[in-house]
Parts: C-alpha cells; sequence; structure tokens
C-alpha cells in the first residue's frame, strides 16, 4: 500500500550548532548536537516520519538544501541560529519551496540581547518554538507530523 | 505512594478567546475553545497531568489566577492573547510567582499587525509557542510535562 | 409589518467619562453624561432607533458588552476613553463581533498630548468623529442610522 | 429682519477628489463630487444654511481661498486629501484666518498606508470626520450648523 | 472645634503588591505590605492624619476608587506598579479629581528594565518618590502632611 | 561614646540653584538657597545628623567634591539641576566612590520639556525624589537618615 | 488597419528640470532638456511610439496632466524631480489613472542627501530607472514599449 | 560709471505672509507686509540697492521666480514660511541658481511647534535670521549687502 | 583591428533566483533564468557585447566573481536579490573593483516589505532598475552599453 | 541728563573661539577673535552702545557670567560654540536672568555634521543668526539695538 | 622545558581584504596584505610567538576557522571587515570558543558611513584598535602577547 | 644633531581617571594612575620619546591643554572618558589644533551601556584602542611613534 512510504522531514541546524554542549553551556545546556538528533530519530520512529539532519554553518549552502527540499520533504524543522536575524536568503528560500517550515530556538531568544528578539523568517513559518532546549525540536517534529497530516487541531 | 498524586497544570485563555470559532475565522480557524480544552484533557490523561482551564478577559482576574497558582500549580500555560502586548500587570504576576509558564498563540503573531509582533510576557516565560493553532496548546502541555519532570532534553 | 420593529444602537462611555461635567471642564466641557445620554435617546426616538447605553471604567466589562452585542444591536457608538490609546483586548473584541463600530471622542485629540493621537481602536472602526463635544455621539447616531440603512452616501 | 440672512459655508475638495467615482472606487466608493455636491446642498436648504463649493488641485489656490473665507464664511468644510498629510501651507491659512475648520475623509484613514495616519491639519481644525464616504460631509455640515449657532452641545 | 478633624490620605497599592515580600525579594525586599501599612498607620498617628488603604489588581477598581476620593480624601499616595507604564485610565481617574497625588515606588525604576523608566502617571502626581524601599511610602506621607498644610517649604 | 559621632551628610546643588527665588519662580518657587540650607540644618539637628552644603556651577567642581565625600560622609543628597540630563562626568563620579547618593529636584521634571524626562545620574542613585519644592530635600534627608541608620523599612 | 494608430506616451518633467544643464552640472552632466526630448522624439520614432513632453514646476499642474492622461495615453514615463519625496498629491493622481506610470530619475538618487532615499512615487509606479542620466528616459521608453505591446519578458 | 549701477535684491515672502497683522498676531505681531517692504525699500536706498519684492501662495510661483532670479539679482532673501519645512522644490531652485540666498523668519521657530525646527531650506542659504520680527528682513539686507561687496567680515 | 574585440559584461543573478519561474510566480512571474539568459545573450548579440552569466546562492562566491571580473569585464550587471538588503560585503566587493555596476530587480522592490526598500548596493552602483521583470535585465544591458561606448546620454 | 548713560551689551564666545583664524579656516575663516571684537567696538559706538567681551573654554564660567549679567546688561550676544548642542546649564542660566539673549554662529550650522543642528540654547534665546561669518556678531548688534530701543520692527 | 612551546596566534582577513593595496587606496593605503602578514610575521618572532593567517570571503570559512581555533591557538586577531556590521554567525562562534579575540580594523570606521560605525563583533571581543592601518594588527599581536602573558597591565 | 630633540606626546586622562584602582574594580581593575604613568614613562624612554601627563576633571582645562599643544607636542593620547561621549567642546579642540590625537578607553566600552558605545572623539581622532587596560596606553604610545616617524605601515 502507498501508505506504507514514509513522509520525511528536513531538519536544519545553523551555524555554531556543532558546537552545542561546548558552546555556552549556560544558554544552551550541555546537550549536544548528536544527542538532540538521536531523540529526533527515536521520535521520529513513534511518530512513523522519516528524519534527515543538516547542519552547516554556510548561509549559501543552508539556502540550497531548503531549496532542494522541494518535493523530496514534507515538513521542515530549522533552527536558523545566527542567521535567524538577518539571512534574508534563507527566509526566500523558504518562501520559495511549497513545503511548510518550523522555526525552532533552544534557548528563549526574547530573554537575550535586543538584536536576538527579531526574525526575519518568522513571517514566512508556519509557527515557532524557543526556550525549550532540545525538546523544542522533539515539539517541532510533533508540530511536523500534525502538518503532514493535515489535521492542524 | 505519594508519587501517584498528579501533577497540576494550569491553562489560562485570555481576552476573547471565549469567542473562538466565531471570531475572525480566518486568523483563527474554526475549533472552540471548548474543543481546545476537551483535547487538552485528553492530552493531560495520557501523560498523567490535571489541567484546569481559566478563561477571563479581565487583566485583574487573570492577575489573581496566577498569583493563586504558586503551590497549587507545577506549571502554567498562558495564551495571554490581548495582553500580550501591553499587560506588564500580567508579566508582573507571571515573574512573582514560583511557577513555570509558557506563552502560547494559536496565530503566528510574526505574520500579523507589528503591534503584535511584540511581546511583554516572553522574557518572563520559560518559552514560547506560535502559530499552530489548538496544537500550540497540545504542545504547551508536552513542554509543561517536560519541565515538571525535570528531564529537559 | 417588520418594519415596526426598531433598530437597536449600543453606546459605550469607557472610563472616567462618568465623570463629565466635572472633569477637567476646559477639556471637555461642563455637559454631563445623563445629558448626552438624553440628547441620544432624543435624537433616536427621531431616527427611530434605540439606544442602550452603557459606561464603564472597567477594561473587561466593555470587552464582554461588546462580545455581547452581536445579534443584539446593529451598530455600536463607542467612545473608548483612555482605552483608546493601548487596550487591544477592547479592539480585538470589535474586530471578533460582527457589528460596525464608530468610533467617537469629544475632544480634539490631535490638539492634545501626543500620546492621544493614535487611537489603537481606529483600524477596526468604521470611522471616526472627534472634537464636536457632545455633538460628537449625535453625528455618530446618524452615521450609524445610515450604515444601518445601508445608504452609506 | 437681519436673522433671514442665510449664515454661509465654505466646502473645499483637495487634490484628486474631482475623479471620484472614477478614482480606485474600492477605497472611495462610486459616488462623485457632483452627487456629494447636490447632497450637500439638499442639506443646506434644510439647515437654512448656503453651501459654496470648491475642488482644487493646486496648494496655492486653497491657501488663498481659505484665505478669503474670513469675513465671508462663518464655516470651513475642508477635505484637504493629500495636503492632509504635508500641506503646512495650508495648516497656516487655516490658522490664520478667523473660521471655524472641520476636517473630512470619504475613508478610515487609519486603515490605509501608515502615511495617511497623520494629518497636518488636525491640530487647527475643530474636529475630525473620516471614514463614512459621502455621509462623512453631511456630518460636517450637522456639525457646522452646530458651532454656527453656538450651540455646541 | 472643626480643626480636630483629622486629615483623610488614601493609599493606593497596585497590582502584585500584595505579595510583597514573596514576590522577588531581590528587587523589592521582604517587607510585607501589611507591615508598610502598619508602618503608616503609626507614621499617620504621628501626624495627626487619618490613613486609608486599598490594594487592588484590578484597573477599573484603581480608576473608581481614585474617582469616589473627591471630597473624601485630601491627598492620594499611590504606587500605581505595572499600571505606572500603561494605564492611561488611571492617570485620567487622577487628572479629573480634585485631590493631590503622590506616586511612590519601592524600588528605584531606574536601574530596571527600560521600560519601566516611563510613568505614564508622574506628569499628573504633585511629585515622584523612588528607591527608598517602604520608606517610600513614609516619605510620601511626609509629603502629604506638607501638601494639605499648604507649607510646601 | 562612639556613637556621640555625628553621622556627615553632603548636600550638592547643581548650577542656577543659587539663583533660586529669582530664577522663573513660576517653575521652582520664591523661598532662596538660604532657606533651604537652613531648613536643611534644622532637620538634621532633630536627626543628629550633621550636614555640610555645597553649591556649584561648575561640572568639574562638582565631580571632585563627590570624590572627596569618600570616607568623610555618610550620605549624599544631590540635586544635579542641568547636569542631571547629561553630565556623566557626575554620573561615574557618584558610581565610583562609596557613598549612597540620593536624587533631589524641586520640580515634577516629567511636567516639564521632554528634554528633563531622562535622568542619567538615576541609574547610580539609591532613589529620587522630585516634585515637592524645598520638601524635597527634607524629605532627602529622612531618607539619608534612614540608609544610614540601615533600617532601610 | 487600426494597427496604424501610434500609441501615446506622456513624458513628465517635474520642477527646475527646466534648467538641465544649467544646474549643478556635477549631478545633473551638462544636456539640456531639449536635447533629452529630441532624444526621446528618436527613440520614439524607431518604437512607432507619439511622445507628449511636459515640463513643470507646479504640483497641481502636474497632478492634472497626470488626471487628463487617462483614455488619452498608454504610459507615462515621469520624473518628479523634488516632487518625489513628498508629493502624495502626485502620488494619488498616478494611482487614480488607470494608464501604467515608470519613474525616472537622471543621477543615483541613493548616492545623495538621505532624504532623497525615499520616494513616495515608487509604489505606485511600474518600477524605477535612476542614474543613468539622459539614458534613464530612453531605457523608461523601451520599458514603457514593452508594457505596450503587453510583452513584459 | 559703471559702480553707478545699482546692485539687486529679490525678498521672496512666502505663503499667508500676505495676511502678516491679521494672522496669529501673538506670535507674528502687527506689522503689515508693506509695512516691512517699505522699512525695506527704506534701508535698501541706504545701502544704495534696489529691492524687488514679491509675496507668493503658490510653491510653482516660488521655484520660478528664483530660477529667473539667476543673472538678474545680486542676492535672494526669503522667507520660505510653510515651504520651510517641506519645499525640496524651493531648495532645488535655490541650490540650481548662482545667487546667493539668506533665509529669514519673523518668529523664532525653535520656540514652536516641533515640525517647525526643521528647515529644508537652510543647507543651501548662506545663513539664517530668525526671531526678530520685521527687523530680521533689515538684518538680512545688511548681510545681502555684505556678501555683494565680498567683505564678508 | 582592435575594435573587433568585443566588450564583455558579466551578470551576477544573486541567491533564490535559479528558482525564477518556480518561486512566488504571483511576484517573479513565470520566466525561468534560463529565459533570461538566452535574451540577455540575444540582446548581447545586436549590440556586439558578450556576456558571461553567473548564479550563486554564496555571499563568498560573489565577492569573489566581482573581486575577478576587474580587468576582464568592461561593466556588471548584477541582481544581488537577497543579499541587497544586507550584503556589505558584496557593496565592498563592487566598491574595490574598478568595474561600473548595474543594480537590476526583477519586482519593484518598493511595494513589497518595508526591510526590500533599503539596498545597501545602491550608493556603489552606477544606477538602478527595478520592477519591469526579465526586461529589467535587457534595460540594464543597454545602460551597459552605454557606458562602455562612454556616450552615456 | 540719565538718558545720556549708554546702554550695556555683553558679547560671550563660547569654547575654542579663542582660536578663531587658526582653527579649521575653511570653516571659520581666517578672521581672529580680535578682529571680531574690535569691530563690534567700533560699530558699538555708532549704536552708542557700550560692549563687554567675553571668551571663555568653561561652562561653569559662562554660567556664571550669565547670572551676573542681570542688571548690569540691557542685552547678551552669545556664540556658545560646542555649547550650543548640549550645555543645559547654559541653557538654564539665559532663561533665569531677565535678559535678552541673541544667538550667533559663525558658519552655517545646517550645512554641517547632524549633530550640529540642533541647539539646546535657541528656545530661550530672542533669535538667531548663523552663517554669515563675523557679520552675524555685527547684526546681532544691530538687534540687541533694536530689542533696547523696543522698537522692534 | 615546556615554555619553550611557542604560543600561536591565529590572525583572520575578512572579506576583500585580498584586495588590500589595489582596493580604495585613499581609505586602506598602498599596503598589501602580503607585507602586513610579513610584518605581522617577524613581530612575532621578536615577541616568540607563532601566528597563522587566513584571509576568506566566505562567512561560512570564517565561522568554521574560528570554531577549530579552541585548543589550538591562544589568541584570535580579526579583522571582520565588511562582516563587522552584520554577522552575528561570526559574533556567535567568537563567544562560543575560548579563546580570547582582538579585533582590529585598518581605517577609523567612525570617519566613514554611519553603517559602519556599529560593530556585531565588539561586545564579544576584548578589544579593538582601528585607524592606523597596518600598525593596527602589530599593535593587536602586542596586546595578543599581553593577554597570553596574563600581565593585562 | 637636532634629531637629539625628543619629540614630546601628551597624555591626557579625563573625569574620574584620578580614582583608578579604586573606582569600580571590576571595571577598571586595581591599576593606580600612577603606576600607568609609570608604565609610559619606562616605554617612552624605549621609543626615545617624552611624555608629559595631564588628569582633569574639568573639560575646560581639557579644552586648554590640548589648545596649547599645538607647536608644544607631536602627539595626543587621550582617554577622554566621560567626555567621549558629549563634549563637543573637546571635540572641537582636537579638530582645532594641528597635533594627531589616539583615542584610549581602560575597558571594552561596547560591553558597557549603550550610552557608553557612542564616542563624539571618534571621528577626530587618528583612531580608537579599547579594552586592554592599560596596555590600551602602551599601544597607543606605540602608535603615536608610529605617526611621528611617518612610517604608518
Amino acid at each position: 500500500m502507498e501508505e506504507e512510504k514514509k513522509r520525511q522531514v528536513l531538519v536544519i541546524h545553523g551555524p555554531n550548532l556543532n558546537l552545542l554542549g561546548r558552546r555556552e553551556p549556560h544558554v544552551y545546556g550541555n546537550i549536544t548536537l548528536d544527542t538532540i538528533n538521536t531523540k529526533l530519530a527515536e521520535k521520529a520512529e513513534l511518530l512513523n516520519l522519516n528524519v534527515s539532519v543538516l547542519q552547516t554553518n554556510h548561509e549559501g549552502v543552508m539556502v540550497e538544501e531548503i531549496q532542494k527540499a522541494e518535493g523530496r520533504f514534507d515538513a521542515i524543522i530549522i533552527n536558523p541560529a545566527a542567521f535567524t536575524h538577518y539571512s534574508i536568503a534563507v527566509r526566500d528560500a523558504l518562501a520559495a519551496v511549497n513545503v511548510p517550515a518550523i522555526e525552532v530556538h533552544l534557548s528563549n531568544i526574547y530573554k537575550r540581547e535586543e538584536f536576538r528578539h527579531h526574525s526575519v523568517i518568522s513571517p514566512v513559518a508556519v509557527g515557532q518554538i524557543a526556550g525549550f532546549g532540545a525538546e523544542s525540536y522533539i515539539m517541532a517534529l510533533y508540530a511536523a507530523d500534525c502538518l503532514i497530516r493535515g489535521d492542524k487541531a
């Protein structure tokens, strides 16, 4: 049966997230990106989703991976990290492809420096989740599942 | 055994949310507040949580319900609605009580009028979830559960 | 005949308007709220309209009275007074109900302190009338009558 | 008897209002300036007022017509159109003559582009009426009548 | 003798001040509102004043208590708390009644978040006292006494 | 007994305060600086404090007197006058010495020109008192006494 | 054949452009308006278009010439010069008529004083061309031709 | 001798200055424009200058009179009145002609509404004189004489 | 003859332009980048120019291609797309090389989101062309030809 | 006869004006302060005025000299130089004394850095003269003479 | 002896610095990057330091080289060039690694365009050196040496 | 030989720097001004320079010492401290004398309060050094030496 084909979710981690666990643990906690990815895979298993993970420090790479998502992924979970605040190129890529995107942040960006309060990504995302550490991603996966099923409560 | 005591979550719906389903359905969808509350109760059941629900159009009532939450609730899920953007009284109440709060919005407030892009509540919340319709609440309940268990991924 | 049923207009006076006549007469004049209400009733008589009047100093009460207007009133005349400048809850209530609203001010708010030049209510009202003292209300009733008749010149 | 002399009201229509009915009907409606002027004449008849009407696309002409109003007119009804937002020359003319002015707008300028939210004319007018289409003018005539009679409610 | 009639001072405590002693003690100290009220009563005794105390979390209640002060109180001491920064309704009430008001803050609001640096109340108060903890109130009572005696040094 | 040593309070009057009584009496009243100083001395007597008074129109002198206060004074009462709004040098001096400072203003600076609403001194003072004329100083002396005794209510 | 009727293009030169060649040649070059008009005529010849040229220093005249363009011209090429930055009347005229407009500037306005960086005309034009001297006009004629043919590449 | 040819000064009075003496005498005084022009003629006589005077309420006329000044006048004295604050067309005309201009204001524009504090004309004038009533013009004539003689002190 | 050597023009397409035709067709139309490039080649043929085309989503690549243009290209046509609004690196590269650049936009950026109204590239370009779809490029090629020939009208 | 007593004018030169002739001659010209003072003395002779001149680089000195002017001088001519832009102490001194002040600048401050466009002194001066080099002072002396004679044209 | 191990300093040159000597020599001088690197090597020799040099036009590369510096370098000298003003990704990388960074600029960025006055890098650097041409780097190496030795004067 | 004449460097320490070592050691460290001056003398010895040191809390004194530097000093090293942010008088003095100035700060002012991020001095200095504690001065002396030798790398 064709329903057996698993739905695909692309998870994009932005610049410096490869340092997670080492970088400013008072802000980001001790968890590493590998652990987050493992948790995502486990959760995906439960939801019968397939998760592909990407971390990049290059804006151009992020743009192109988003472009390639069209037709290959059913949803994007993106933590744009520093790009959140200035990368209109990433914003334009998300607006250009026909794949719903969910914006994720580990920390509560509204408790931090003022320049982190503004996201150029938010207006082209379905929604945002911020401040729950690694759980932000798990919640995003749940949201992606809802979006894909079309049963947005 | 004392572990059998269910943990308590307070859900606060702000002004005009009692109109949900009737009010601007192109923005907020057709779901009613009752349906959301029912979904929350079902999800709480699964998570072995107890959910108490409150809707108010009165800032003073919201302030006092938050004040009374201390010692009685383990987490607050709050959709401050219009109060999001100016009620420093609600903000101060949340900051005053020792109960973690999760800010929830049905719509993606960053796609709407500019005055809705700023929240006076966010800096005193653990985190925010916005844009996923009623699922925003379900995700918040999941986050509350994580916070209560202390296993913030 | 069904035309015999009078159309209903709700008149809402905001905070501190109960002091009219006593409060800063150099700004608001010597007329009292009772006199305004009497004038409104007389004018309504002429226009074959029914006027219900409400004064409240409570934002929550104003929100709920607006909510209840749906299906019961054909138009709202509202002088939001201080709420004009910050009550997004009142704005959201007006936007939520399907009753046309007319914003009224006794004084010319553009001649006063700068913070009084901005109204959060205006974008959800049909129109505004400001600066004509009690006559502002009478003109609003005339406008309400036009709106109800559907013959907006 | 000298009371028999009719009071005079000057109605000034600003730039591009001569296109009314043709210009952006989704904003301004289908009514033409001629129709508005006819309605004003009829209403004036009822109020025992004399109405003189002027439309100009020239700021200098508008300034000079306002200057000449002193001693000849008892009130000015002005829809400054585009000049609303920058013509300090028109503002100064209104402030210079001893004739009360009423500012009128067909559309609710607070629902439109942000630059239309600010009026340089309002602080020198008695009051403003905006958003009621052609009825805005009729209401202004009523207000002018009140001002002239000196019985500002 | 009629001088024997004690002068009346109304003390208004704004939202969340009922939590004093519990709420953010690093900001507000450990003293409770009851203790402050007792201190005020003792000081009033010395000054031969009568003090009436009110705490409310409701803007509408605060507005109405201020309205009722006219003719019954000789001075108002008000700590508007969160309302300091946005309640134009409270400001308008203070401006409307003929009772001098003294604005009081426990903490030095100029050392705190930027949004707490601006008071909408200050321009309608006689003066402000901020940063001296509970002594701010005692000083305000002293100031009220001076105002009442009319011997403003 | 060592308690017999009187505590020392330095009172600093900023630029143009030497003109008090002559300068803009509608703003500052008719009282002279000498009278204020006499009142302060009398009040100090009652509180068993020693008051040293200084008036200067020179920023550099004010800075150096503040610097010299360390170890010689237990509290500073300062009316920085015009320096309130721009003298970061005075601010830095106050922050550099280990003597608590109380900011005083004769007039309610929030009722005056907008540039007087901002104080660069407030964030380094214990608190502010503004608007009570000469009584502002008396209240500051009371506050200084409380600070010195350490019994900040 | 009806195709033989030449399409009509209106070229409007704004205030002070009559001085071209004399006025600030380091900014605008040495070419005169006559030369530009001749070049436009030659180019129009090649494109089988008819060009009508107008220079005015009067805002009201510009407004009225735009109004009269409806039904008589197929495209407008406009260099609003100083009016670019404040003439909402010109903007409204362009928005009111059903003729596509192309905004042209001789100089690169983004290299000049900051107040020249903002155009109130741009949002109602099809597009802008700036910085190519007289060639800006030739390019605009080419663009007008494309618009008229409907084959916008 | 060729020195006998008198030097020419153009004096331009902006919009509403024709009302001088009647218009807001608390701001502009009781002197009329005719009196000012007579005084200018007398002063010019003394300085052996010829003065031509122009008053206009039309921006386009002012622009064109400035354009025509080149080669015919040795200096321009201009009171742009309301145009001071927005007429970039007048500014561009002054910048385009090779005639030094002196900006004059009757009132001290820095004591008036905030929008009158900014002049778009000043950066292209030689200098400004403001606040001395009709004497502002006399001083400007003196300045023009100095500029023409080339002996700028 | 040396004139036979064709002049070289570099055309740079910025991020996400590779999606043209697929990306938001209501904004950018249905034309693909290949079609634009073909049109450019055809037009270049007519103008006896050689066109080299580059599309990149990488800021660093764009910077380096601009750097390499010096000495190899006679003009650059650049549509910086998202980089228009923040890439100071691209701006600096254009300013560093001695090759004139022409800024091109498919859409009228002044009709879109406010953040698209500002270009960091414009001040270092010769000029801009915006809003004519693919024709914007053709017009830019025409402008490049003029620049190269040195006969800037 | 008492009319024989010459009227007194105080001329105050602000910081760095002692360097005149040496300091940035492209901005301030080659004339020295001594030459200006000599010219002022000569002009004063003609007007039967006595001129006292003061140059100081010290704000406190300037404040005190202004304070001492009361009762001893009939007018003050002040070039506050750098103090123009921030010295509220100088402003307050001028406002405090009952001597009319005329603000003078050698250069046209509106052609220079943006921070020089704002004067904190202007609102308390009678008027300003800027941009005429040393003649600015001569014109100010003429204005002072007019003020003293009370025959403000 | 372990002291014999040389300490390592990473020098990062940002975008377009590879053009040094060719690029805008009036701003950056004629020196090439190679010459600067040679000077740095010579100075490092004297200080017994090892210098590794990197130039990149790619933000992602800069981010990753900074990430790799941890544990391998004792200090970073960085001239972020254009990235200074917007690359939060570079800022986050510097904040994430435990290596002190020194910000260097060849030119005095505060004398240039306003957008160059703000650095997003400064708050995460130890300090900045700007305006001394190539010597800025030599001074930074001296500062790095001090930091490494721990004897910050 | 004339080369034997040592070059002269003036070092100016601004307000409150005399407190160094005592003042806010968490910001400025424990080093005293004497120690810094000694270090400067030692370093000067090595560079064959003569250093004269001045500390002042008086703006006027700083202005005059800078004025006197012309012809007597070859370079100025200035830490304007609080004056950095508002003393246009100091800025003008530096701009007026023909001696290159180097701006120095002990702390990284970009990590501190926002008002410390802006320097009015920077645009008239050769360059800035900030954040290296006392070493900032040593580096400045090195830079002064380079400037004097004319061999700016």
